[in-house]
């Protein structure tokens, strides 16, 4: 009930808080950011992914899967065949990610060196 | 040694993955992202950044800006007072993630239901 001098839960200029963690909540998982930029390049099978994306298990991948095609950015589309697979594509409101990623990409390329997660220590 | 048909580790139009990979390391980690999008309306003293971001407790708050400061994304300086305190702002490299956190602030706010997470359950 006290008031507070910044309580509006808005972090200036567009970006809200409750954005910022709904957005991370999702893609701040580990391996689901780079599963959704491998996606952009088009639609890819599950073994294709697997090998795309180096130490990820298929296991792993298999339940980040899942919870991106819940949370609507992917789609699943069972092959016929031959070969039999499964192939996963984005979604529209997963396409429309292509901007922040590539923004993020671009900061990373930009900013961060190798080590970072190293450094300061 | 098996040649594999895509192992260009790079996921199109510009995003790669290890930029991708090194990002999300960094801004995945919960709060990191949010604390970054807070400091973007300016400097803010610890007290304010804790009061700002609900549910954020102040010995995690303290571990996190450890962590961006180290990475080089924030700076500290202590404030001689009154009140003495110690405020944090960004670098021009964290400065520099704003166009990005826009872009994402956008999509979430276009994208994101308030119930991510308890989709498709």
């Amino acid at each position: 009930m006290a008031p507070s001098k910044r309580h509006d839960n808005h972090a200036g200029d567009g970006v809200s808080c409750e954005a910022l963690t709904a957005v991370f909540a999702l893609l701040g998982k580990r391996w689901s950011g780079i599963i959704i930029g491998t996606l952009m390049s088009g639609p890819s099978r599950f073994t294709e992914i697997s090998r795309q994306v180096q130490g990820l298990s298929e296991r792993m991948l298999s339940e980040r899967l899942n919870e991106l095609a819940a949370a609507g950015l992917i789609e699943r589309t069972v092959l016929s065949g031959p070969p039999v697979g499964v192939e996963y594509r984005l979604t529209p409101r997963g396409e429309a990610l292509r901007p922040a990623l590539d923004e993020l990409g671009l900061w990373a390329t930009k900013h961060l060196s190798v080590s970072v997660g190293n450094e300061g220590s």
